[in-house]
């Protein structure tokens, strides 16, 4: 059901009206075929799948355009993590109705996403649902041969290292959803639209993806919440880790609200959708690897140390006690 | 989010008990990273997503390994018709909840077909839905570089082929419904579950993929129904076409339906789930098409010619008189 455009049929005339102009590879046969081709060129095809649900991944008056934006940057944040260049994507769109301006504005900033990113759509399904909007991308990049960048290669004395800032996806969620910090920040109109902004609409960090390469022996992106996934990290790779968490990169905002005891630091560590980089580096590379981030635009900050062992990775604060973190991440089950 | 694996999460715990299993390719890491690796191997990577809904394009109370079986089929089929052989895929699965007998069944179904058509499990994606079960998969297929079949080939006189009976799935859905054939199939079990089991269980034609390179101009999978997804395949390939209604291929309880006037030949023509493959082969090459496709245990039907023009393609009836369909296929919207 792939791709197809007929004028006779509601589902095609919406594919061509509204996703067509996106599809500017020529491998997309734009969207008038079964299918799409991405051609080999020598390098590994990376894969990734990531769907997106109205009321769970995203709220339902969230902008159409940013529920766009997220859906595929989510995507993009993995291929990052993994090193690899965006080479397109698929999407599976899951709708109530085929509502013109709702679907007019998901498809700007999907295409400009799309540029953006250098990541054109190469095909795509379009059903109807009686629930809730869901949006499912699977995504492709390329890495020379044998380059990809896993969860698994982490060795002990590895420094720790995270881009950006941590924690304010989930402060912005809490604003969105009217919890206590949309009065706490209620004074704070700038606050308010960076911390709801980074919830929307992720950073993904692909700038970085060739430096990943030269320089880490792991990464992965953070989108369930930082202590959670570094324990996936540590899990594949087989050690353990140890964090300094007054080290964990902070927004304005995020250290204000946990300098006033509004947050504790387990909305930081645990909150998710951060969609930053979380990579082991070997000590003697962390400076060139910093340093290459910040060529890029991209702040990167050493928060800790891979530890050989199987244990949890501990959390530090500043005396040297350890945090007892009641929840790691989200989980949906 | 995709592929994660880690005791702590009920989410990554479900992916590793259920689908991990299935995830035999070393290009998907056992679902232990972010991301997977399609080596490249010099040839095109054919790439294909369709999405099947609870109510939609299944039954709430169809068995969990059917559904699954048809949630992969109908990608298969959209590779088979593209002449490419399988390769893998991604799965996306949006569940209300975590219920063991029913992902047992599911994971049993999917892994059995994934053996069955050399199409591994290569990451995934599982989210929680308040609404209706949903299933997206993006299938990955092999072909020669530059050797996709297209839908956009055909040629005035070349002859219109297609694979197995048409119809089938559309009566087994009435069937499943309980609608009118339910009670004129009342006393025939086995034509019962022979449709029903087309409508559940698609029988993709991967055995024709390398048969479809060497000898068809265009082709595509009828999915929506023959006459819609004719009049999709001429449009892309500008031109029209003229089908002999009484050489379409039926089964005998369709045949018997529509020799007893139960049903019309529009029931048939434009019922859709078929997953049997419509091309267009040169008239000096539709023998030994035939041929192989026997060979591989297909039967291949020529049911009319491709015309020059683009007038939308005709059903003749057996006195030569046009056929008037009100509708041509099944749309979403």
């Amino acid at each position: 059901m792939t791709n197809r455009k007929e004028p006779a049929s509601g589902e095609d005339s919406l594919i061509a009206r509204y996703f067509e102009p996106l599809a500017t590879d020529p491998g997309a046969f734009g969207l008038a075929d079964d299918a799409a081709v991405l051609q080999a060129r020598g390098e590994d095809i990376v894969v990734t799948t990531d769907a997106i649900v109205e009321g769970v991944h995203f709220l339902a008056d969230d902008p159409p355009d940013t529920i766009a934006r997220k859906a595929l940057r989510v995507n993009l944040s993995d291929l990052a993590a993994k090193g690899a260049n965006p080479a397109g994507f698929v999407l599976t769109l899951a709708l109530r109705a085929a509502d013109d301006a709702w679907l007019t504005a998901f498809a700007r900033g999907l295409g400009e996403d799309a540029s953006r990113f250098d990541c054109p759509l190469l095909g795509g399904d379009t059903v109807s649902t009686p629930g809730p909007l869901m949006i499912s991308i699977t995504a492709f990049g390329r890495v020379p041969a044998g380059k990809m960048v896993h969860r698994s290669g982490a060795k002990p004395g590895d420094r720790i290292v995270v881009t950006g800032t941590i924690g304010d996806a989930a402060l912005g969620l809490d604003v969105l959803k009217g919890g206590a910090l949309a009065a706490a920040l209620a004074g704070d109109v700038a606050a308010k639209e960076m911390v709801t902004g980074r919830y929307r609409v992720p950073q993904p960090r692909n700038a970085l993806a060739l430096t990943l390469r030269d320089h880490a022996h792991a990464a992965m992106d953070v989108s369930d919440g930082l202590a959670g996934d570094l324990a996936k990290l540590c899990a594949a790779s087989g050690v353990s880790a140890v964090i300094d968490a007054p080290s964990v990169p902070l927004s304005t905002p995020a250290a204000s609200l946990l300098t006033r005891a509004i947050i504790g630091i387990e909305a930081i560590l645990s909150g998710g959708d951060d969609y930053e980089i979380l990579c082991a580096i070997p000590e003697d590379r962390v400076e060139a690897f910093v340093q290459a981030a910040a060529a890029a635009g991209v702040a990167a900050t050493p928060i800790g140390t891979i530890l050989a062992g199987t244990q949890p990775p501990k959390f530090l604060d500043g005396q040297g006690g350890e945090i007892v973190l009641r929840r790691l991440s989200y989980s949906h089950f």
